[in-house]
This record gives structure tokens, sequence and C-alpha cells, in this order.
């Protein structure tokens, strides 16, 4: 799954995130995906869809299985999706009869999305560790020293830098209070109903997001995107809130006001005394790119009959940038957090 | 508060849906606006920031006080923001010396944030009670004849006509689950710290939010535009699940499918056997019209400083069209359940 | 055609503009339908496939025809468009048997395309009138006077007033050079091709064209909306022409900075010293709205089939907001620009 | 300059364009930026701003440089440019005294926005090159055979496939015929106004547009960003209107109509006997990509004061993107109209 931001870009330092693009690289979605299917075909032993044989080995195949994602690019291509190249591949390393028994009832949906929940699973916490580092950075600039307050543009009255740092923190703290705990399984089959997949598939969809660690749901959500709009709606509000303290920042740290100031700023090639507040600016930037990436989201929001091609793509087209843009920004947020400073007036 | 929707428009019967329309209109803004300032003279009086003969020239000002919305016209152009005509306008009414003691400490913000939480609580409920006609109209018709599903434009595996419903009815029902009950009183004064407000800020505003229906938050959110979001996002995810029913009934009732039926279809000037699934395609055009304004919403969510003008007012630009198509897909999306049927194959 | 912005809004008189708004009325919108049915009469008559006596008879009813919005409502929200009511009210006004003969072989979207080019026809010399004055109005302000420039919002090296006023000009000018001139005739009857029109579609078109004062095009542009896309495109480059204008005076008017100055500032409900930068604040809200519309309208440009339901009607929200907000934009910009000033330093 | 989609993404395949993708590379950028500070220093020297020897030990010092872009980026993240960093290296292999003429008088987004521009003018040849593929492929399908149209979802009157091929090729002509060709020249300096290049700006700009084959403006457009929105309107134009073929190619060819075959559909690792139009829903979803894109580009449109980094930075996140998903819309449309067939009815 995905379509990510490059850390080849000339600015790949400033506008991306390593560590939050790794899970949507192709190695850990066909990793995610194949966890998938090892979850099936256990959960489909124990409530006797599947023999125990077949089960085993389809664990032994997984077990062994590697592949160079290289050679499902052709594949991919022509398919519109990874899943049925990396699905053929496995089942040619089961040992028949049991190939028949892998992959059973299942659709390309259920382990695309799941692989994605695997993974947002494992990255949301480090979203939190680092929004806590920058409450927390923030929290040891307060003081009551004055600072002149402004709105619409223009001087209003004194407050103080606790009053800015409390204005700073309120969004923060409340999207950590909100950080997204509900990550589904995805399990419905080709056309959502879960009817190939088992005789009781509340059972096993149950087993599955147990063994997976996923939260379990009513039946698939192969149309609806509710849980990954969720997602991305909390991640807006990070990136919003840090995109208002960029704003602030860079409005405060213009040379004539000066109530605020950033240190290691960005040189000029052309002007030696400037020093740019580029990782304030950055805040704002990542801000806007990901209101207009949650807009084509909510386009892509729009899945037409069982299961859609064109909504769905777009949805990959744009959702993991999204989250690479948060992890982005909370990474700046940090390093801006700590390079902050209020000057003494005078 | 509001930029909104015509119902002059040519299409304002199809677009515009004057109930949800009434909640932005400017009769409705000044009402609850004064409401705001009648609870902060009470709470004022209570917790003796201003005298009990204050409050009561107060009131006795707000009992008579009416207005021609045009006399703040102009006003209201310079300002950028009605509040402060229209206070200006009620402190000349109010018997002196305790003019000085009306809207003390408080600041427009404080009055048009609130005023849109106060219309804001009264319009939900009928939401929800849309909502809840749809998801009844949608279970009466269910039924175990087949239907065929289809995934990517393709036909897919024959589904019920009772899991289809349940496809268009989950995202709906979970709206229902999820109506916002949180609408926040705003009070901050003029730099949103409170402090010309009263001594002991939460007492004032627990009082007043009490008094109001609303909640009271720790501090203002001039900045912080998460709770109107929240019922964005909200409403988002009511207006993409009636876009989706509206989807799959444009491409169910194409007549070479003919899976569908919608009664009472559109006329062409052009061609008499047309019968064009109008409801159907409506659903689909408010739900991307609203994806349109949440973009732009996202936009404004950055304000600067303690108090902006430009995102606020693109806020007042967007998000009362947002809530007036949400009304509106409601609306026909009651409409276009009960001129649905499921015709017999064959 | 049309979903506009409201004229009863609170903030009508800073976000809404009476001049423009008429272009986008019910009443200019028939009026405009029923000249695309006269011309086509003639044309057809012209051309052999009426006859005389049926144009006669046709533009008699033109002439003698009136209708009250109202009546149409109804039938507009059931068939998703105006003109099959409007036509079939004409019609019916037509000595029969001539009424056969009246909207001959042509189509819904034929008469409400033709008619929005007809009104933008009339509206855009206005707008360039109004570019001109503000192009003027800036060049009154040229001066050498030093202004310090900023770049990434610190300080740079000074430039002069002149360079300033280059800067703010240059993209206006350039639109004022660009202003749109082709409005095209809408003409291809009810599946594009124009069969039932005229054997020589391309005489009909050339005449109609001619008599309306509209270009020609090669064919019909049902699902191609480029014409309403680049005259979109152009509008976006006036208002973001005009948004920079406001973001930098804004931010030159801070009081820590003083470079500007604009008369007749807003004030404030709590802060009698305020005069906040009204119009400047509002060119960037209006820029910024224009920029979430065109996002829309892009989504709006896919039109499926030989004419789209969904698609068309999101144009119609959309669009005449943009066109609308461009309005506001100049005429907000004239004046602005007559307040503004560059106070001498020190 | 850039921000760009990966092409190790799972769908790289499908989503991507490598040969696109390449001018967007920092190694395209780096050698770019490298051409326009030859032909500054051979214009400078020309215009006597350096001497014949400063230009000849710049001249060397290019011919000679090369540079690991890894070096580079740990300076970028500081700087948020890639420009300075660049610019401090050659210089230093620059032979004194002449390396202060290197770089004279102008500034990094001279350099970067001139490197755009002289990649953007070598690419958009392919583009026109494809989109003549695409136009001579749909001519190959032309014929009288009969094709159902449909207008709002339903069957209207039956056309030939010859006018849906019209329908289809107009956009595309219309595209054709307007391929941008203004690609110019950004030289301006620090703060624009061009005055520390050269006593006479207009004849060294001319001297350097000619040189690089770029067209020269009267100044610098440093914060009107109309020459790049141009192209990506124009882009917009190429993919709205493949969308318009995949959109019509997707309902044409449900299984249910079967007017139109794809050849080579994707597979469904569930049902067998599927055959999914991937290319069809592509071009779709890459025209809904792109009116993302361009909503985001218009919000970065507003540039404050003399630079803007925010805005700037933006534009740099989503123009690239928007461009490769150009590229990639052209190449998945010239294999679509490659597998694209009419079947027979019947």
């Amino acid at each position: 799954m995905s379509f990510v931001l490059s850390h080849e870009a000339p600015l790949s330092g400033l506008l991306y995130d390593t560590e939050t693009a790794a899970a949507f690289s192709i190695k850990q979605d066909i990793h995610a995906q194949l966890r998938f299917e090892r979850a099936l075909a256990r959960a489909q032993a124990k409530t006797g869809v599947i023999s125990n044989e077949a089960c085993k080995a389809i664990e032994t195949a997984l077990d062994d299985f590697t592949i160079d994602p290289d050679d499902l690019t052709e594949r991919t291509r022509r398919d519109g999706l990874l899943s049925p190249g990396l699905v053929a591949a496995v089942r040619a390393t089961v040992a028949p009869p049991h190939d028949r028994a892998f992959h059973k009832g299942t659709t390309s949906q259920d382990l695309i999305d799941t692989s994605l929940m695997l993974r947002l699973k494992a990255l949301l916490p480090r979203f939190a560790g680092r929004l806590e580092t920058i409450v927390d950075g923030l929290a040891a600039h307060a003081s009551n020293a004055e600072l002149m307050a402004h709105t619409r543009m223009q001087v209003a009255l004194p407050i103080t830098v606790s009053d800015k740092i409390s204005i700073w923190q309120r969004p923060l703290k409340s999207a950590l209070e909100q950080v997204p705990t509900v990550f589904p399984l995805q399990l419905g089959g080709p056309v959502g109903n879960g009817e190939a997949l088992a005789d009781d598939f509340h059972a096993l969809a149950n087993l599955m997001a147990s063994e997976l660690g996923l939260s379990a749901r009513e039946a698939s959500w192969h149309t609806d995107r509710t849980p990954l709009l969720t997602i991305a709606n909390w991640a807006l509000s990070v990136t919003t809130a840090l995109g208002k303290i960029g704003q602030d920042v860079a409005l405060l740290s213009q040379n004539e006001i000066g109530a605020v100031r950033l240190a290691g700023g960005g040189s000029s090639s052309a002007m030696a005394h400037k020093s740019n507040p580029i990782l304030a600016e950055n805040l704002v930037t990542l801000a806007r790119f990901n209101a207009t990436m949650i807009g084509g989201l909510q386009q892509a929001a729009l899945h037409e009959n069982e299961r859609s091609g064109v909504a769905w793509t777009l949805e990959w087209m744009l959702f993991p940038q999204l989250i690479i843009a948060t992890g982005t920004a909370l990474r700046n947020g940090e390093e801006l957090v700590q390079k902050l400073s209020f000057p003494k007036p005078g």
C-alpha cells in the first residue's frame, strides 16, 4: 500500500521523515499482508474452515517465503494492486493440496486494509511520544514575562509568555488525549459479506483481530472509510496545532517585533545577515499540505458498489503522504521547541 | 455569523434546505449573541463583577432591544464583524452608568462563536432525527432477494438486498451513534485569557455555560477551531455515507442494470423517455461539495496570533455552507429512501 | 443556473457584491435562456429547419412570456434543472402547431451553458474596469521613498515604494491583458452531436453565435468544461493578485512595522485603540476562498458519459461563488487602494 | 526543487512515471542550477558586471564541479533550500579573488525557479508527443458503428463510435494546441528588483534568457506564480480529459453494458472471472489527484512580502507531484488506447 514522498528529493531533510515513511514501504506492507494470511489460516483452522494440516502447510510456506518486490511490479501494474501477485507467489509455495486452503474466502482489500491498520497501530504511539516531547518542551518556556498579544494583525493587550504557551499547548494536549486507539481488522471477502470465510463470521473475525491486536468490527468496512478518516482527521489536528505555533513564531520573530528567537535559522545565498525561521515556516507549510490532502481524501471517501478501484487508489496516493507529513511536522516541532526562546524585552 | 447559500438560486429547491439555512440567518445570529450578553451579565452579577442593578439595567435593555439588521450593514462592512455595531447599539439603550457594565471584559469572538454553538446545538438533534428516518426507511427495503455485487465496476458475486442495505446503513448508524454533543461556550475576552471578565474565570464560565446549556472548557478556543472541525467532520461522515447511497443508486438504476428503481425521476427537455435519478445524483454532488468545503475549512483552521481575521472570515464563508449542504442531503436522502425500490429481477 | 452566496448574511456588506451576484439571479438566468431560444428559432428559420411562421409564433410567445420563478421551484427540484419546466411553460404559450417547432433538437444543457456564457460576457468587462481602477490607483502611490523589503518573514534589504507598487501591479496588469474574450455558444442537442438541430450544424451554430455575440465552436462542449475553467482560472489570477496585496498590507501595517497605513480600519468591541486592516484581511480571505472553490471545480470537471448530472450540479454550486467572490475582491480592492498610504518613516 | 512520489511504492508501476520523475530528481535540479550560474557569469561578463577572467574562473570551476547530493542534506535542512549550500560548495572551488564574482547579485530563488523552468521546457514536448499518440490512437477506433449515449446515467439516444471518439479527442486536441511554450527565466536578486545584478537589468536578463533558451520577462516573478500555474492548469486540462476517457471506459465496460472492452484487465485474488478496467480507473484517480493538487497549489500561490518561505515550500510539495501524475496519466492513456476496443453489439 502506498504512494509516498521521496527521500531522494532535495528537501527530504526538511520535508520527509524516514522513520514514518518506513511504515509505508513495500517491505513493511508485504510483511503485514503475510501476517494477515497467517492469522487467517490459524483462525480458519481453529473454527474448522480449513484443516490443521492445511494451516501448518500455510504457516510453513509463510515462514520460508521471501520475495523481491521488483518481481511484483509488472503484475501489480496490471492488477492495480499488490495482493493478487503476492498471493499467487505465496500459494505457489504451499504444498498441495493445501494451496487451495490458502487465502480462503478473503480478498485483496482485506489484506491491504488490514496491513495498513497493523502499521498505523505501530506508528501512532511514536507520534504520541513526539507530541508529549513537544508539550513538555513548551512547558519549559512558561514564564510570567510579558508578551504583546496581537489580534487581527494589530497590537492588542499584553499577555504573558505562559498565556502564549497555554494557547499553543491546548490543542496539542487535546490531540494527546485523543490519540487513535481503534485500528480495525478488515475482513469481508470479495463482496464484503464474509460468506466464503466461515460459517461463523464473527467468531472468525474476533479470533483474527485478537491474534493481530486489532479491533474487531461487526462487518467489513470496504466502502466505509471512516476508520481511516478518523485517523487522518486526528493527524490534521496535530499538524494544524503545530502550524499555529509555526505561524506565531514566524510572526513574533519578525525583526521589528523580536518577541521570539529561533536559534540556528536558515542562511541566505545572498544576504549574510539573514536568519530565516525555516522550522517555523515549515510547520505552516506542512499544515497547509495536510489541509490539501484531507480535501482529496474526503473526495476519495466515496466508494461505489461493493469495492471501488478509483477511490481506493486515490486514497493510497494521499493518505500515506498525510501521515508522513504529520511525522515530519512532529519531528520538526520537537526541534523548533528546543531552538525557541523568548528574549527579554529591552 | 455567515455566508450562506441562497434560497433565490434556481436550484434552491434541490440544493438548499430552508430549515437548516434559518440557523445561519442574521436574525438568529443576533438573537443568540444577545442571549450570550444576557448570560454574561447574569453570571457577572452572581460573581460580583457587576452590580445587580447593572445586570437588571442590561436585561431590561435586552428585553426591549430590536434592530433592523440593515442598520448594521455599513458598520459591519467596516468592522469586518457584526458584533461591534450590535454591541454599540445595545449599549446605547442601557441606562447609564450601567452601560459601562455591559459587554464587560468580553470580545466579539466570544459572542460570535458562542452564538454559532447555540444554533448548532439546536440544529443537530434535527439532523439526528432525519438520520434516523433514513436508517429506518432503509430497513424497510431489506429482503433476501438476490442482488449482483460489483467490484471495481465489474460484476462480482451475488449478494442480497439486505447485504446492500447493511452496507448503506452502517456508516449512517455509526454517525447516529456519534452525533456531536459538545457545544462549548466561547469565553476569553480580547486576548483570550479571560482577565477582564472575572477574578474567577472558571466560575464565571461554568455559570454561563450552564445557563446557556453549553459545555464549559478550561479556556477560550479563539484560535483552536477543533470544536467546529469536530462537527464539520461529523457532517462529512453523514454526507459521504449518503453520497455512497446516491452513487450506488445511480449505478444500479442504469437502464442496462435495472436493479434499483427511483420513482419520480427527473424529466428531460428533449427526451420524453428519460427518468433521471436526480435525488441520487444530488447526494453525490453534495458529498463532493462538502469534501470541497472541508479542504478549505482545514486551511481556515490556522489562526495566527491571539485572534485571526483572515482565517475566521474564511471559516464563516465555508462552515455554514457545509452544514446547510448536510441538511439538504439529509432531506433529499429521506425522500430518496421513500422513492427507492428493488424491482424483482426477471 | 446557480447556488449563490446570500445578500442576507451578516457579512454581506463585506463578502458579497450585489452587482456581480445579479448575474447569477434566477431572473437573469431565465432571461438569457429565453434569448437562446429566440436565437435558435431565428437561425432554424433561416436555415429552413423550421418555417418562418413557426419562428414568428415562437418569437411572439417569447415577447409575451413572463413567469414567476417560484412557479418553477417544485418542477426544478424534480428535474434537477430549471430548463425542462421553463421550456414547458413557454411551449404552452406557443400557438399550435408551432409549439412543436419550439426548442427543436436542443437540450437543457444548451440553454443553461449558453445562458451562463451570455451573462459572463456582460460581466467580465466590468471586472476589467475595476481592475484598471486598481492598477491606476496603485500607480498613484508610486514614489522613491524607501521601504524595507522582507523575505522569509525577515528584514532583507531596502527597496522603494515604487518597487512594491510594481510587484503588486504586475500580476494585475497581466490579468488585464488576459481578460477572457471567448464565451462560446453551447449547442449540441440531447447527446451532443447536433443531429436533430439542423442538417448543417455549423451554419446553424455560426448564425446563433453571431446573433448572440458569442464564439462558435466546432462542436458542443457538454462534457468539456475548459471554457468555464479558463474563466475560473483567470478569476483566480485576479483574486490571488489582490490577496497578495492584502497579505502585504496586513503585514506592513502591523503596528511594529508601520510602513503602510489603511484608513478607516475596523473597530473592536473591546479595545478602543484598535484599527483593524479589515479590507486587507478580506482580500486574503477571498483569495483562499477561491483557491478552495477551484479545487472543487476541478473535481467537477470530470463529466461522465454524454452529459453528467453530478458533476454539472457541483459546478453550479461552486462556479458562481467563485465569480461573486472575485467581484467582491475587486470592489474591496478598489476601496483598499484608496484608503492606503505609505507614511514617511520617522 | 521537489518533493516527489516514490518509485519504491508498491503501486509505482501504475502510479508513477520514471521518465517524468527524473525531471524532479536532485541531480537534474543541481545540473540546471549550475547552468543558471554559468549563464549568469557569461552575461555579467558580457555586460561588464564581472571581468572576463572572473567568468573564466567560474566556468572552469563549474566544469569541474561535482557533488554528492547527500553532502547537501544537512545544510539544506537548516537553510530550507538547496541553493545556499550548493552555492557555497561551488564558490569554494572558484579561484580567488574571482569567488566574489560568483553568484553576484542573484539569490536562491533565481536559481531554483529557473532550474525548474529549464526542466519543464525539456519535459513538455515529451508530454505533447504522448498526447499526439493518444489522439492518433483514438482516431484509429473511429467508426460508424452505433453506440448508445447516456445522459445523467440513463440511456439517451444512439450515437456512433466516431461521435464518442470526437468527444474524447476534442479536449485533448485543444490541449495539444495549447502546450505551454512560455518558460520564463527567473531573475531578480534578493529583493526582486535586480539592483545588484547589473546596471542594465533588461540587457542582462535578455542575454541570459537567450543563452538558456528561456523567455525573458520585464521583471522577476518571485511572488507571482502565474508562470507555474499556467503550466499546472494546462496539465489539469490533460488529466481531466484523460480522466473523462477513463470514466467513460469504466462505465461502458460494465458487464451489463459491454460497449467497450479493455484487454489485459486486472485480475482479482478471489474471483477468477474478473477482468478489472485498471487503466481506466487509474485515469480517473489521477484526474482527481491532480484536482486535489491544484487546490493546494492555488493556496500556495499567495506569497507574502518580497519572497515567501511557507508558500514556496508548499509549491514544491505539490507541483512536482502534479506533473508526475500528468506524465503517468499520459503513459497509461497511451496503453489504454491500444487495449481498447468497441465490440460489435450482438
